[in-house]
Formats: structure tokens, C-alpha cells, sequence
């Protein structure tokens, strides 16, 4: 341990790094910070191919003389009013999710209705050429919107989202993530990218606009604005605020797939990392309220007021009119399905994987190039889309057709594309549809030989590879769609080929296939499940479903780990994993505390805390009473960065080093300690502090959190990360075991628990598995 | 603190009562035991009118010499197997507890089935005595089977199981709980219950089911039987028999509803107190393998070859033949639906714990009591069911009537009872029908006029008052069915009085009277919401299930607790609450630690630990290195009663007080410690210590948990209570703060967090809400 002293200064071997504020700090201070285990910890994170910082949160309850003071000074009436928020508050996102969705929808159909009209009015007139520079036209012109919007305004806002999501819901808040222009551009970028036929889906897109609407509102007034409200403070921490974005989370994908249950399975199981049965009953009321919205338009729209919106009423794909029957030969194709689901859904993951790292690498050349790739992307897309279904041969109309074959209208399952009358284009009513229509296409029942086995697979290795190259590129971009898109043309594949010993319908397997390859990529069950269902509205496939969803992802299991696991990952958010890894039960937590600690005396110099602030990056530190506060050191506290600026900001000073009791809190109310949206708190260059108060001191007892959560040294490193995990901390305090020692050894934090710096200070550890 | 030393002992005021080994002591010394906290602790709990000791459950990962070199012993064949084991028992669980429901489900319908066939030919013949004569005998038969089974076999069998269930897996382990003599009560006494018409479900039984064979098979082999598997002791620990009890009470519902989805979300939301995504996932394959199960036996018995069973299919209530459209007067009548259902739910759960408490105090005198009681309930059941139908007039059968009318089947929408040819009576279609069938009938679409508003008002009275009273007598006894058939009932009736301007089927009206009754006792939202969307197979009713789950649960949550929290309660079982109470923000950890602490020397005295062991009912003793084996004294870690036992047991003791070092290693082995059965572990009598033994020295070191969780003593005691609950401890260390002290000041369990212990040494906190 070292005492923090301005002549203790040691330029060399100060720096110890926890958190973004160095970045931060080297941004303001514009001199280098010898970074000494940049390399062991993983605090930068790459997010749309940007280096950008990222913060962690913290989700333990502070306790101090000033919280409490704050609990005291409320009257019942304020503790009703900050309970009925918190349901406004869910009340708010549901709405405003559902609005989003409904909107976002609309746009959508309408956009791409255009596009698709067009082009099949220029096909009708058999000019081909100027059918497809029409339709690449289009594409092309929507795809720039989007990657502009991308590449200028938000570059977070790039890609699925979900990742992200969940890494914030895990305490990784990386930087802008949430912001409003981040919404701005998920919202539009989304639109414009899924109507500009890319093989992309909205449902990741919606999940992150859900999540950035309820941060916003959890930010509640703007301080930038001045339209701040008392009773917001009360949501102004890490805790409420992930409760908050969990709901988000849940109404985006209620809104996505017009999924209520399924909406808050996803946010329990793949999103959120902590689960109380209060925050689930409020997701359900945040996914009603979205459910009942989406009902509510529907039914505005059913007359047809909304263009193209709303004709698929709250099931997205209805397959209940297909009997289910099947017997032994449809379990083994079944269980066949789910094998190869599960092989070829691990290897989309891997793929994707190794594209987006190359994408990072090109995307880092700048905007242009980020543009520029998408710019190819697209053009490959309209290309297949366009040429591909030039190779099926025309199909006589079936005489049964329960629509118009071929239908006139821009979905429908049979296009006529460049066929003679009375015959359609199996591969066209695929490719030049868009990718809700291509689903329903896929999923329907009781068309056995709607689509040809060469169409099937020509499509589903068009859409497959397209799946793969379009994740990464500079647009909002969801991973669902394409999944189910290439997984439920398997599926048809599939049900095809096992056709004549088959009973089950092979719009049925085109729903396993779908179920097979969302196991394997997602690897997530009971909200898969849920989802299907909901999408699908067929109850009796539920034992089916389920089979191929636990064979897909034991199989996917075996290879690598799921698609938003990966992500978050390649990014480098220090993610903390449900279960320590196996060799952290050979360590203690003392072997992975690292460089000096600099703590603080229970009264400090003004100085001392300054330089401390300015020349490292903590974010904690701790508070040691000693004599004459106590009879011998002792931990009296933990204070935070964003705490210490507060009280710097208030300038309690005193001269002389002595408690400054109430004086503190009559200066600075808990209202100050409100944590401030990412990236915008107080900083250190807000402060004044003049030369002479310098040497004045400062009272820290009033706002050290009094019972911060520690271990001590010798507690196994595995357990002390179940403690971490399972609390939520930002900071654990590691103790010494013996007594006549320093009354803290060091401080733990999300960076310290990495496989990454663990494994970099002991790699010998590696390969103790048990 | 107080080092144990023989001399030392004071036998007034020694005792600190922490598990029910002190009740185990009481009756193996059979001399009382001055016990001081008993008051404001709640070790005992009340068990089927039984007063039963309770153990609480250990989720801690030990970690001690013992259990690494154990780890490095195994192979990664071995580790390979452990991880099959895991699925294998899942498997075992799923199809067991499928069969027990399917055997459940036939045997019921079948001696049902024949009591109303032999009642409705008496009724045909107009020997309307003879009839309720041969329906109340038979009724009376079985409900004394059940009571009998109850009384004399297995007391812990009567009542829901669910509570004892949630508390289990909260970590308390009521007596006999789980034990193979109350898995056979409760399998045959649920079949003789329900088919004595009783107004009692077989879905609570089904969850405990679920349970005890969980349990079992996680007790794996039997030592009593030598049926000791060397792998079985993989899951010879609280948190491997804790996952596969929540897989247990998964595959319940999923057996009673035939809701595998539902099954996982009520495990999920209801009775777990811990998850994780990995158990989320096994529990959803044990669900599915009991969805197969059911199947193949609804595909097998659909010949006809189990009787009556078999004929619903997948869906119970299937009411997706409605056309589901609603407008705004519908959605207010939907909300009243909602208010009402929540207070009637409201109050059933005030009447319920009531009455628990006046049959609880009748049930102590003794198993001839309870069975009179039994015989009671069941005469009166008897007289409303067969008695009430008469106050019913006779309905002429519809014109349009699907099913045959009067139908002469057992089951069936139209009884003819006292009604002339042509015509129903529709009262004893409700009265006289299996549960299910009531509900089938209530439920059935698209039959508006089919019951009179009298006749839905005498049966829901009627039903409302016998599921109040039925519940608590000594028969297994679930409360879903009571509780869906009084809702389903009130809320067609609401139906029938809205239907000049409402849109909505009555049968849809009576699916949202269910839910709001359910959501108003039970207090689920999700796991309701997908096991009535698995029981009626509509998906377009989800948003107003949700909306009205969503009123009257809040409506509920208002007056009173759930239900089942309400039972655990009344039960006394220490539950540990997910939130602490306001009031403990007040209070710090040392402030709850009380009665004088025993603690053991590293190298301790066999006959002291043999004193302690038997003086104390204390499980957990803190192990103190003292010069010369350390510089100053340090808590080293914690030993329990029971890893002790297995020590004195191995006799790895020594002459001197020396380091055992490998020896204890070669004697003993991991294996011997792994957790038996409750109640079944070794006991102090099991010893056999000579005297000269008394004096000799044994090693504490290789068995002490060297990493046991610890707060500091001014830790708030909210936050020792959110560390306590998460991470699911046993006992956890308070550590003093200041220097120069010994190095434990206690110990804190369960029990010191429960309200009554805290309020009993601190009144005057329960006012400070803030």
C-alpha cells in the first residue's frame, strides 16, 4: 500500500488502471499516462470499429451519513410517488417502444413496397435492365442513408445492439452506447437498411432502441437543458437505471416480434445478468403495454389506412392451420434437423466471427471506407437478389391457389418475375420480397411444391453467406431474421427431401429448421421457444421445438460459445461470466491485486485528493480512519471519483483537519451525488479550486459508503467472483488476513477477474482445469 | 467470545440455537436443554399439524484442502461423466415424473369415471337415494384412503407442497419434506383426493411429486440399502440437489398442465430463490422430456385403451374454436374482471390462512381428528354436489348441440340428472363432473346460454367456499384447480351479465375470470400467462390475459401476500426475502449476533470438540490458528457439525498437537462427507471414542472451509442480508474491524435475519421504515 503524497510521485510507476476516466484523463490533460498493464486488462473496447472507453457500473447501494440523511428527509408521499415513477416510467417505454415498433414497421412495408412495386411494374413491361437498375437503385440509395447516418452520427449505433445490451446489463457501460444519437440512428439506420433489402433483420435494432429509450428516460430531464426534476434524482443510479433498460430490452423484442412473453424471456434469459421476480413483473408490464399498443394499430390499420402495415394481425407468421401429425420417421428427421441446425448455426457464429474482424480492420480507415463497404455489400446483395431467380425455371400456377397466382401485389407467395402468364418464379417470391414475406412464404402450409428443392437450396445458400458478410458493415443490423431466414429454408429443404416418408407438413419443418438454427447461433431455449410460438401461434409443435432447440445447441455447445457471447467478446467488454473459470479456485484474491493503492485519511488535504483525481484513473478509494479519529487504522470507507468531485464542487473545506459533521450536509445534498448520464458528470476541469485551498482539508466520512463489501486476501479468487457477480460491485475491498498490517491491501474491480490479466500475471494457471 | 474448554461449561448459559440439530439432541440425550433464544428465533416449523424441526440448506461452495486434492484426483472421463450425470438425472426426473402424471391423470379419471357412471345409472333409474348414496360412500372411501394414507404414513403429504417446495429451495429443509414415504402419499392420496371429488387440484401434488423424486434420485444410491454409487457423491451436496429439485418442480406443472413452457416459468418465477441461465436451460429439457411423455401416451391411449384418459390432447381446455374480437366496452368489463377477481383472490387468501390456522390447532389432537375431519369436509362436499343440482331447473337441450344431449358418457357438457328426456340440468353438469371436466364445461365456447346466471352463481359460491375450507385437512391438495374453477366460473358469469354489449365469448369472459383469480391469489404474472396459454391454446387472448393478470395481481398485492408465501409464513420456515426489510439499513451485523460463540483451535482437543458437538445444537464453528501455527490468532475457517462427525468418525488423531498434514487425507476421503439424506447423516450416538481418546489432538485444517464468506461487524445489516440471500449461505463470519481483537465475533445464520429476531431484540426499529 502506498499513502497518496504529491512528493511521493512517481510519474514511472503511478498509473494503475480501472477504468475509462484515464482515457478520459488523457484526453483533457493531452500528456501520456504510462500505462502499466494496459496490456493485461481489457478496458478498451471496440465498438462499430471505434476504440472507445467504456465504465463500469455499479450496482451496490451506498451507505452514508448523506443517504441516509436523504431516506430520512422523504415523506411517505415522495416514497409513493418514486414507486408509481418507476411503473410511469415502464408505462413510458412500453408505449413509446410500441410506437417505435409500429412506426418502424410502417416505414418499412411502405419503403420497400415502393421499391419492390417499381421494380415489378418494370419487370411486368419486360424491361429487365431497368427493373434492376430500379430496384439496385433504390437499395443502393437506402443502404448510403444508412451507413451515413452510421458513420457520421453514431457509429455505435452500427450492427445488432444486443451485445451491447447485455454487456450493460452485466455493469459494461461502453461509451455512447445509449445516447440519443445512437437512437436517432438505430431507429432511421434500421428502416433504411432492412428496406434496402439487405439481409439483415430489426429485431436486434429494436432491442438496442428499447434499451436506449428507457436510458434516456431513466437520465429523465437534461441537465443540458435544464429540464431536471427533483423526483428524477431518485432513478439517477447505475441499479434503477439497469432495471429500466432491462424493460427496454424486453419491448423491444415485444415490439420486433409481437411477443409479449417472448419479450421478457429474452431479457431474462439472453439480456440481463441479474433477475428479481419484482424487475420481472414489471418487464411483463412494460410488454403488455407494448402488446396492447401493437394490437391497438392493428386494428387502426386493418382498414387499410396504414398502406401496407398491419395485415398480419399480432401473429407474424401463422402456420396453425397445418395439422400437426407425426410419427417416428418425422422425430428422426427432426432430430437430423437439429443436428445439422446445430452444426451449420456454429459455424455461421465462427464465420461471423471472423468476419467481423476483418470488417474492424477495414472499418477503422474511416467513414469513406465504412460507406464504401457497405456501398459493395448492397450491390452484391441486389445482385443475387436480382439474378439468382433468373436460374429457377417458371412454375405453372397451382390450380388450388388460395391467393391470385401470380399475385399482383408486392408480397404474396407467387411472383411472376419474367414468367408467362399463369406460371410464377419460385426463387423471385423469395429473393424479391421482403424478409417477413420471404419467411411467411417459407413457413407456409399445405404447399408442398410451392418451391423447388435447387430454388430451396440455391436460396438458402444465397442467404446464408449474404447473412454472414452483411453483419459488421456500418448499418443497424439484427441477427434474428437472417437466422431464421436461412434456417427455415433449410427446414423446407429438410421436410422436402424426407417428403415421402414424412407426415408432418413441410411448412412445419420449415419452423423446426428455423428453431435449429436460432438454437445454434443463439443457443438460448425458453424464450427461442416462447418467440416461435408466438410468431407462429402452433401450440402443438411446442414438443417438437423444443426437441430440435436442446439438440441444436448441445451441438453448437460443443464448438463455440453463442453469437452475442462472441461479440461481446471480440469487443473487448470485460464481461463477468455467471462461473469462475476453473483455475481461479488455485488463486487467492491477493495474487491478482495489482499496482499501488492510493487511499485517502478519513480528513484529507484538498491537494492530496486533486493530484490523485488528475494523476490516475481509480474510480474507488478507499477512506482509512487513523488516529486521532481511531485508536488504529482502520477502513472507514470506500469514496468515489464521482463522489469526491461533488464534494470538491462544494467546497466544504476547512482549515484545520477536524470532522466537519453536518457542515457537509448542509453544503451538498444527495441530489449532487445523482449520477449524470455516460460520459457527461462532473469533471475534473469543471472544478475552481484555488491555490490557497490547496492545503485546506476536506471531511470524507460524510459521503464514504460506510459497508462497501469486502474479502479477505486469502478468499479463494473463485469465490471472491461469485461475491462480485452475484452483487453486482464495482469495487471489493480485499482485507488483510493478520492483524498489525495496513487495514487494506488492495481493490478489486470487473478488470481484475478477466481471463485476460488473470491469466496474464499467472499463464502457468491456464491449464489447471480443476 | 468464548473458547470452548470443558471446564468452562455453564450449562445455563451455553445454548445457542441455530439448526435443529439441538432438537435432534433433544431426543437422542433426552435431557432438556436450556434454551435461551428459542423465543424470537423460528426454528421449528409446522409441518401437516406436526411440530418438525428444519435444517437450513448449505449452497456455499466448500473449499478446503480436502475437496481440491479430491478435484485433482478426478479424470476428465470422470469430470465428463459428472457433467452426463447432470442430463442423465434430468432425464430420469422428466420421465418419471411424466409417468406419475399420466398414472396420476388415468387413475383418476378412471375411479372417477366409475363413480359417476354407477351415480348418473342410479339417477336413471330414479333411485335418487341409492345414488347419493353410492356417490357420497364412494366419495367418503376414498377421501378416507387419503386421510388415512396422511395421517398415519406421511403427514408432511397433506396440503400443496408448493411452500414447502419455494422453501426448500430457499434453503430451508423441512423434516421429511421430501422423503420416499411422502412422495407415496402424496402420488396415491392426490388420485383418492381428487377422485373424491374434493374441490382440490393435483397440481400443487404434482410440483411436490416432481420434487420428492428429484430429491430421491439426488440422494442417488441408498447407504441404508448399500446401494452407494462412487458417482453418485458428485451430487451428494445441497446445490447439485437444490438444480435438480427446481427441475423437479418444473416437471410437475409441466405434467399437471401438460405445460412444459409454463412448467420451466413457474420453477423460474414462483419457486426458485436462485437461477442461472444453465439451470434454466436443464430444466427446460426435464420439461420437455415430460411434454414427450405425455404425448406418447395421449397417441397411445387415443385408441381408447386407457379408458377416459387421453382425450383432451396436448391442450386441457382448448378454446382456440373462439373468434377472439373485443372493443372498448369488453376491455372495461375486463377491467372490472380484473378489480373484482384481485380483491375475491384477495380475500380467498385471507379466508385460507384463517382457516389454516383453526385446522392446524383441530389436526394437533391427533390422526383420528384428522381423519374425522376428512369425512367431514367430505360429507358436505358430498351434499353440495349431489344436493345443490336439484335447486337447478331443467334446460332443454339446444337444437345446435355438438355433443350428444343429454350425453350419456361421464363427462360432457349436458347431465340429464333429475331432467326428462330432451333436456339438462345444468347445475349438475358442473356439480357432478370431475374438476376438469367442470372447468372443460365452464370454459366451452360458443354456448353462451348454456348455463343460467343462478346456476353460475350457486356453483361459484358454493366452489369459492368448499376450495376455502377443503384446503388444510389432511389430504394432498392443490389450489390451482379450486381456484381457476371458482374464477373460470365467476368469470362466465361476468360474461353472462356484460353480454348485451359485449363482443367477447363467455368462455373467453371465463379464461380472464381464471386468470384474474389466479393472479389475485397466486401473485405470478409470466408463468400464469404461458400456462393458460398452454392450457387453452389462444394466443390472441394473450394481451387481455395480461391485462387482467396485471389488475388483479396488483389489486391482490394491495391487501396480502401470495398465497404460498402466506403458507410458508404460517408455516414458521425461516424464508429469506430477496429484499431486506427497511428497518435493517438501521441496524449493523454485530448488533443480530448474539448467545456466547464456540470456536475451535487449529489443532483441537477431540474431547472438546466432542463437548461442543454435544452441548450446542451450533452447526458451524469458526477454526482459530493460534501461535505457534500462526504469529497472532486468525480465523482459518469454518468447520461444520457434520464434516466433524465424519473426522472423529475417521479418527486421524494424534498424540500430539502437531499438523496432520496428508494423514487425515489418507483416511478419510471427499466421499465421506457428501451430504446425506436429511435427517440421515451421521449422528454424535454413531461415535465411538474411547476414553483415552478424549485427550488426544486432531487436525481441523484439511476440512475447514478456508474461504468462508465475511462481513465486517459495522457491515449494515441490509446489505449482510442481500450477501447472505444471494449467494445463498449457511453461516456467515462477522470479522471485527478494528484491530488488536480476536478475530471472529460471530456467527450469523438464517435465523438472525428473520423478523421475528430482530424485532425481538429491537423493537422500537420496526417504525424506522427509512
Amino acid at each position: 500500500m502506498q499513502k497518496f503524497d504529491s512528493s511521493m510521485m512517481d510519474f514511472e510507476e503511478r498509473v494503475d488502471i480501472d477504468d475509462f476516466e484515464s482515457e478520459v484523463m488523457e484526453r483533457i490533460y493531452s500528456k501520456p499516462l504510462l500505462i502499466k498493464r494496459v496490456n493485461t486488462t481489457s478496458q478498451i473496447a471496440i465498438v462499430g470499429a471505434n476504440v472507445c472507453p467504456v465504465e463500469s457500473l455499479d450496482y451496490e447501494v451506498p451507505e452514508n451519513e448523506l443517504v441516509n440523511e436523504d431516506w430520512r428527509s422523504r415523506r411517505t408521499v415522495q416514497i409513493f410517488q418514486y414507486i408509481l415513477l418507476k411503473w410511469a416510467f415502464a408505462l413510458i417505454i412500453g408505449l413509446s417502444t410500441g410506437l417505435v415498433g409500429v412506426f418502424n414497421n410502417i416505414a418499412v412495408e411502405n419503403i420497400a413496397g415502393f421499391k419492390l412495386l417499381l421494380t415489378t411494374e418494370l419487370m411486368l413491361k419486360h424491361k429487365y435492365y431497368k427493373a434492376f437498375a430500379a430496384y439496385a437503385g433504390c437499395n443502393l440509395g437506402l443502404a448510403t442513408s444508412a451507413a451515413a447516418l452510421c458513420a457520421f452520427i453514431a457509429p455505435a449505433a452500427a450492427g445488432s445492439g444486443i451485445p451491447e445490451v447485455k454487456a450493460y446489463l452485466n455493469g459494461v457501460d461502453a461509451y455512447s452506447i445509449l445516447a440519443s444519437s445512437t437512437l436517432f440512428v438505430k431507429i432511421f439506420g434500421s428502416i433504411f437498411g432492412v428496406a434496402a433489402g439487405f439481409v439483415v433483420g430489426k429485431e436486434g435494432p429494436m432491442v438496442h432502441t428499447g434499451s436506449c429509450i428507457a436510458s434516456l428516460i431513466g437520465q429523465g430531464g437534461s441537465r443540458k437543458y435544464h429540464l431536471t426534476w427533483r423526483w428524477l434524482r431518485y432513478f439517477k443510479n447505475d441499479r434503477d437505471r439497469r432495471d429500466l433498460i432491462t424493460c427496454g430490452a424486453a419491448a423491444g423484442v415485444a415490439a420486433a416480434f409481437r411477443a409479449p412473453v417472448g419479450g421478457v424471456l429474452f431479457a431474462l434469459e439472453e439480456a440481463a445478468s441479474w433477475w428479481r421476480s419484482a424487475l420481472l413483473w414489471r418487464t411483463f408490464f412494460t410488454t403488455a403495454v407494448v402488446a396492447i399498443v401493437l394490437r391497438g394499430f392493428i386494428q387502426l390499420c386493418s382498414t387499410g389506412t396504414c398502406g401496407l402495415f398491419g395485415e398480419g394481425g399480432l401473429i407474424m407468421y401463422d402456420i396453425s392451420a397445418a395439422k400437426v401429425v407425426y410419427s417416428t420417421p418425422d422425430i428422426l428427421a427432426v432430430i437430423l434437423l437439429g443436428v445439422i441446425g446445430g452444426i451449420l448455426g456454429s459455424l455461421y457464429n465462427y464465420l461471423v466471427d471472423k468476419v467481423l474482424r476483418t470488417y474492424s480492420i477495414i472499418n477503422e480507415r474511416g467513414a469513406a471506407v465504412k460507406i464504401l463497404l457497405v456501398i459493395m455489400i448492397s450491390l452484391l446483395t441486389s445482385i443475387c437478389s436480382y439474378g439468382l431467380p433468373w436460374l429457377a425455371t417458371c412454375i405453372p400456377c397451382p390450380a388450388d391457389a388460395s391467393t391470385s397466382c401470380p399475385n399482383t401485389d408486392v408480397s404474396g407467395n407467387y411472383k411472376s418475375f419474367q414468367c408467362p402468364p399463369g406460371h410464377y418464379n419460385d426463387l423471385a417470391s423469395l429473393f424479391l420480397n421482403t424478409n417477413d414475406d420471404a419467411i411467411r412464404n417459407l413457413l407456409s402450409t399445405n404447399t408442398v411444391k410451392e418451391f423447388h428443392i435447387s430454388s430451396l437450396f440455391i436460396f438458402f445458400v444465397a442467404v446464408y453467406c449474404l447473412g454472414i458478410i452483411t453483419y459488421g458493415i456500418a448499418i443497424p443490423s439484427g441477427l434474428f431474421i437472417p437466422v431464421i431466414l436461412a434456417g427455415s429454408c433449410y427446414g423446407r429443404l429438410v421436410g422436402r427431401l424426407f417428403e415421402p416418408i414424412s407426415k408432418l407438413d413441410v411448412g412445419l419443418f420449415s419452423l423446426l429448421g428455423a428453431a435449429s438454427f436460432l438454437g445454434g447461433t443463439m443457443r438460448m431455449t425458453v424464450s427461442l421457444c416462447v418467440i416461435l410460438l408466438e410468431l407462429t401461434n402452433d401450440l402443438l409443435m411446442l414438443p417438437l421445438v423444443m426437441l430440435v432447440l436442446l439438440i441444436s445447441k448441445t451441438m453448437g455447445d460443443m464448438f463455440n460459445k453463442g453469437v452475442y457471447d462472441q461479440i461481446v467478446k471480440l469487443k473487448g467488454l470485460p464481461y463477468m461470466e455467471a462461473h469462475p473459470e476453473p483455475y481461479m479456485k488455485h488463486l487467492i484474491a491477493r495474487d491478482v491485486v495489482t499496482g499501488p493503492l492510493i487511499t485517502f485519511s478519513g480528513v484529507e488535504k484538498v491537494g492530496n485528493i486533486l493530484l490523485a483525481l488528475k494523476n490516475t484513473g481509480h474510480n474507488g478509494f478507499p477512506v482509512i480512519d487513523e488516529p486521532p479519529f481511531s485508536d488504529a487504522p482502520e477502513l472507514c470507507g470506500l469514496v468515489l471519483r464521482s463522489q469526491l468531485l461533488v464534494l470538491l464542487k462544494g467546497k466544504a473545506f476547512s482549515k484545520d483537519r477536524v470532522l466537519a459533521g453536518n457542515k457537509v450536509l448542509r453544503k451538498i445534498s444527495e441530489l449532487d451525488f445523482a449520477k449524470a448520464g455516460s460520459g457527461k458528470g462532473l469533471k475534473l476541469e469543471d472544478l475552481d479550486i484555488q491555490e490557497e485551498e490547496w492545503d485546506m482539508y476536506v471531511d470524507l466520512h460524510p459521503i464514504a459508503n460506510t459497508s462497501p463489501y469486502t474479502v479477505v486476501e486469502t478468499m479463494s479468487l473463485a469465490k471472491a467472483a461469485v461475491l462480485f457477480r452475484e452483487l453486482g460491485l464495482r469495487h471489493m475491498c480485499v482485507v488483510p488476513k493478520s492483524q498489525g498490517r495496513p487495514p487494506i491491501v488492495g481493490i478489486l474491480t470487473r478488470h481484475d477477474f478477466q481471463p485476460e490479466h488473470i491469466l496474464g500475471l499467472y499463464p502457468h494457471v491456464r491449464f489447471q482445469q480443476w
